[in-house]
């Protein structure tokens, strides 16, 4: 059976472009680019104008990109950096909504300094509730990755440079997605390869171009000092390879999806949001059951963070948006590619109802609705 | 011309059994392994044979092991954690021999609560003279970069054990080179995927089957709540296939070639070494004439660490074994493959020869000496 893939907001399939990027790298670059030979100092000018490739892409000059290894270290790094930097006592502002790499760090580094953000009723962080005056850094992601609702993060980029604060933004579901014009706003932003067709273990930030003390891992010399370790060339290449071939989507398909499905609620349907995404709460049933039958019928969908799974937690982004426990064990994450197609989303519409007439008809044949949900 | 590469310590290339394992999973193994349909499971459950094949192949528990993106992250981690977790006071003891990345991540952990550990004349740790009764714990690799010196790490992880010291090796420079046997002693312990043919950006740690509280990262639950971050499966698959093919080597030719070069001295030659690697120092001449005179002769060599090149500054491992700068400045790293031939360390020795004919007489045609070092 051929499979459809409605979870790309968790990983995306190699494109190949990164592919060949990466192989051609492993032929023609694997010199370490830091050894002293003139072989050497070649692999590292390629490696510099993938930076530079990359920088234009994001409209910012070079030095503001450094390579890492993800947005989980991507994220951590940060709130690493503000603990150490900011002066003591420092409270930050953090969105309630933000992936656990995210939360997480914000927790470890700053505890009970952290001031969790208002959100608007779709679940936006409310850009008018923000007490800059309080706050020496903000964290607001650029677009969720269970909802798909995007935060006025250009707006907040704004007010934050206007306010002196500084203001990182996790653009790890926007980059690949969405127009790259205005990320530069960001003093401080992360995104990583494998959620736009780049290879796992490879991502960047963007830093202040003034920024000076920034030191991920304490060793070698590599990215201007700012994260040591030997470069992943050949993930670099194929990273940037990816997002040059990214292509822009369009919710062509995903609204009348949603409109043929009434008994299923959409969170954050009023805000703007990622066309690719839809978080759907289900009527009835928990997520799982949903999940395997629909992979029955050739559907890879997810209930919502596959961070969060591991975990096996609650989604901390449904709480955070006041849902309760009992709608949350229904979600479903519904996330497309560029390449879906208006039929395929109609069609897993269609699939959708078949299932719940099937969950339906197995719950009546047990006679019991004791165990619905 | 068709080069030899003599700088294997630096880095390797991708061999043939790692790149198809990344390729195929990319394939075949792309899906979140978080992800909660069942084909998602299959790839967790990859990627769990993996950590077991690495574990056998190491002679550990697969508890024991867990994946991160390479060395200095992983060396990072150790100090971090260990400063998290030691009482506050700990002291601890490291080689002054070791990679820059356990050197200055146990400096800005520890800062002046770093015991420098003594060595012998050759440049290993002397073992009888750490002070155990002082230390909570210890660093000590297994095999240095520079001069392929080997520690007495088995000792030393024995050592520690008995005085409940907790220790770490940076095997880096021995996984992959060296019989694997005895590693299991270690209780923590570090290496990367591209020193022994895997891809750059990978790497992994042991770490004790009884410890708890590592958590390298905040955020997702992966590699059981130690690693946080989307697990890099077709390099963990990539990583595993090359020491899997890796073969321990012998130093077939090196002996031979450094008999032939009496106005090299080899650092640490009494000691034991990697059987790949010499650090000469030159009778005359600064390292990157000799480097760029033999790359035109087709040879890649290095004079030293390339993560220390990137700092350009003196080598900390020479420094502490007591070598003076201006010898240092004529220090040259050569590293062989296990596929490199006796005649091909004959013909090294034989264009060495050449290059200081070479060199001597450009420097008599300028008519002076004074820039000789």
């Amino acid at each position: 059976m051929e499979m459809r893939y409605f979870d790309c907001n968790a990983t995306t399939p190699l494109c190949v472009e990164a592919r060949a990027a990466w192989n051609r790298a492993n032929d023609d670059l694997w010199l370490n680019p830091s050894s002293p030979y003139r072989a050497a100092a070649r692999v590292h000018a390629h490696l510099e104008a993938a930076r530079s490739e990359l920088a234009t892409l994001l409209g910012v000059e070079s030095q503001r990109v450094v390579f890492n290894s993800g947005a989980t270290e991507g994220n951590n790094a940060i709130f690493a950096y503000w603990s150490a930097s900011l002066p003591a006592g420092a409270r930050i502002g953090v969105s309630p909504t933000e992936h656990p790499s995210v939360i997480e760090s914000a927790q470890c580094y700053f505890g009970d300094r952290v001031e969790w953000l208002a959100l608007d009723r779709n679940g936006a962080v409310a850009l008018e509730a923000i007490n800059w005056g309080e706050l020496a850094a903000v964290s607001v992601m650029a677009a969720n990755h269970e909802t798909g609702v995007m935060n006025p993060w250009q707006a907040i980029a704004h007010a934050a440079q206007a306010a002196g604060v500084a203001y990182h933004c996790d653009a790890s579901q926007w980059v690949g997605k969405q127009p790259l014009a205005g990320l530069a706003a960001c003093a401080y932003l992360t995104a990583c390869a494998h959620k736009f067709g780049g290879p796992r273990g490879v991502g960047f930030w963007l830093l202040p171009a003034d920024e000076s003390g920034f030191a991920c891992f304490a060793g070698g010399g590599q990215e201007s000092g700012r994260r040591a370790g030997t470069e992943n060339v050949a993930g670099i290449m194929a990273m940037v390879a990816a997002l040059a071939a990214a292509r822009v989507g369009e919710s062509t398909g995903r609204d009348a999806f949603l409109a043929a499905l009434p008994e299923f609620e959409c969170v954050g349907q009023g805000a703007a949001r990622l066309w690719n995404t839809a978080l759907l709460l289900a009527p009835e049933f928990a997520s799982n059951r949903w999940i395997r039958a629909l992979e029955k019928r050739g559907y890879w969908l997810s209930s919502g963070a596959a961070c969060a799974t591991a975990k096996a937690g609650p989604s901390t982004v449904l709480a955070a948006m006041g849902i309760s426990d009992a709608a949350m064990r229904r979600s479903l994450r519904i996330s497309s590619s560029a390449a879906t197609t208006p039929q395929e989303w109609a069609e897993l519409a269609t699939e959708l109802r078949a299932v719940y007439a099937e969950l339906r008809a197995e719950e009546e044949a047990s006679g019991s609705s004791v165990v619905t949900i």
